[in-house]
């Protein structure tokens, strides 16, 4: 069932490594079908150059595996909370992409120092504290749970992405491949803010006007970024 | 019409992403034909891998569309600007690149710390300031007011590029070619700018006579490297 | 003889070069067959893109060559006393990966900032001092005894691997295949430990009961990584 | 004449974009026939990629061009003084290789911070200072002079290599291969150096027992690195 989904959820899978964002099996991607309430997500611990589109597992939103021969990545019940708690994304990415990983690790959100960020991310891409011990003993619930919690006062179309701390990366998009090209954009900008802090240690965040204007010019009734 | 100019501008836009000059579709090249007054430009957030010859956009310089089924890059205004300030100049490429721009977001020109730099600009690579909120309502045409000032009192031919504040490089040159060739050379420079503070962060600019020496060893009537 | 593991070891040290941890012959893998207490080991010296598969040099735990055309790996010593000291490894790979071996140049063991460390190393990957002058007369021999001694207060099976100082990376597994995972791992981790703390110079390492919980996901009887 | 030798030296240019260390024409390699007194040399300002083993120039060591349509490499009065200068060597590489280059800007010679550097350099590498203006008069002769003078208390083959303040790298060997081996050793040892003083900043150079060892084991009578 829903071959076409489990071959778009392969082909964005297969973007992570070309990208150049994941190492090993270091990292997955999902998409759901908001009809029927099914996400298709890679395999746990597949390796890349093994993996094919009909691995791909099939998860309902109580996380109960569906269909699939394999278990669905380690990190499926955050991909549940998430689709729950965000009702307009279909696509989701988690991966240890280095410069991304080591922001997490450093415990910051990522400054929108420029237009790059800013024309996907509109203001800075936010750090979600650590679990406390208690939290952890459901580890992957309570890290959408904590990712829904850190949005509910930001937009989370307007900011498709979050570090969580110690850890990596998830982004979100309309559907797989969106959710993958926010991740490309996440490692790019948080390399080129790690560079631009080490070429002037007193750097600002890009002025709010600036933002805006880039923003919406890819963003919304009056962008005029790309072809209609 | 002009078949040869968009094969030229196509060949030359294909080089950024062979360069590493580009991720996804941040960057665009364009060249002019001084007789007639157009240049061919990439079209708006049109892939790289999808991009063919005939689809660049032939613009006259009052940023009019004369020929191409897509929208021009939402730069073409900045273009216009630069091909009308700078007489002497027949191609234009705007990047994103990542060492470049964390510069531009660091908000510094790049200091000429050797004869890498040297060989292709005579001194700093300077940094455009931000545009004011009043300058921000007509942004692509002030980004290219804004360079045209910053270069009154210098020389647009010795020092074909500029850093724009928290946003990117823009470089020029006698042609499309030319011009991502120096758009080459201040990613390199721009790394090795930053690699060197590091290194040293008490570093000076290299002495002028250094720059001299190898500045006219490669332009004006005493040059002597390469072929002639 | 043993034909089956010069064939794996062959594999596994071509995946050096592969996995970006060589340059030139800066590296080797071994495998050991614990029946016969032979292992496999590359030759000293021999560039990885003429290396077969017979190259490959058998030696026993006394140090003594058992067949083979070659020199084994200037290291060999090495491996001898690691095999010995370490009862259930089946593998051991050594390196001058750049990021690890910058590590080991500034003579700091490489804290654990997250859970792409904590998925393999369950803390620190330690760094061993430096021999003394009396030692370094026997340097391979004593290099492999200075490892095992660091590692008598360790679990080396929970930490597959260690920096020596002003030198590099050694990483251990089951096998010659799981050494090399966990020695592009060290590099990983290498990378973004020191991203990280050029991102926020106060970083402290991840908590440790964040650690135990990746540690767990993929280690030991709950572990729940992956497929069974 | 000295087709062989074309070969040889064409092959080492070609060694050099696969290695990395040049963009452009950024680089050059030599090799002598100290037979003849001849050497083979780059030509100036040629793209690698149209480069054929017949472009290659013959130079002798008055400086003069002996064979070859094309202009020798700009560097060749440097090439002439390092021949003569050093007696034993056969082969001579120029090129800004980025990290190399980042240490010459930044006027610091690369310390000796492991076994990497000290299995090719027997020390520092260190850096030449810049030419007086009255020097710059002669430029590429004086730069051959000036190393040659830096290395008069030093040993040439022991450190087959040094930087130019502001400038870029020169390595030696005994063909133009070796050079180029020089020249990787160089590149990586330097990228190594910035990232280990990033990481301790307080680091010192590895201590002299270490490295006499290690550049023993490869060079000298006792040396056991490799097959013999």
């Amino acid at each position: 069932m829903l071959e076409e989904l489990k071959q778009r959820v392969y082909e964005a899978n297969m973007l992570l490594p070309q990208y150049g964002l994941v190492t090993f099996t270091w990292g997955n991607v999902s998409e759901i079908d908001r009809k029927s309430g099914i996400f298709a997500i890679k395999p746990s611990g597949v390796a890349y150059d093994k993996l094919k589109p009909e691995d791909m597992v099939l998860v309902d939103l109580n996380g109960n595996k569906v269909e699939g021969k394999y278990n669905p990545s380690s990190d499926t019940s955050t991909h549940v909370k998430l689709y729950k708690a965000f009702a307009h994304i279909g696509g989701i990415v988690h991966t240890h992409s280095p410069w991304a990983t080591s922001w997490a690790q450093a415990g910051r959100g990522i400054p929108c120092y420029g237009t790059t960020h800013a024309d996907y991310f509109y203001g800075e891409i936010p750090c979600a504290r650590n679990l406390t011990k208690e939290e952890l003993k459901d580890y992957e619930v309570n890290t959408g749970v904590l990712i829904a919690d850190l949005f509910k006062d930001k937009d989370y179309e307007a900011i498709p992405g979050v570090l969580c701390k110690n850890h990596g990366p998830f982004t979100w998009g309309k559907d797989g491949h969106e959710a993958v090209h926010n991740a490309v954009v996440v490692e790019e900008v948080a390399k080129m803010a790690a560079h631009c802090e080490m070429i002037n240690p007193n750097v600002k965040p890009a002025p709010q006007e600036l933002l805006d204007r880039h923003y919406f010019r890819k963003h919304g009734a009056n962008s005029y970024y790309g072809q209609k």
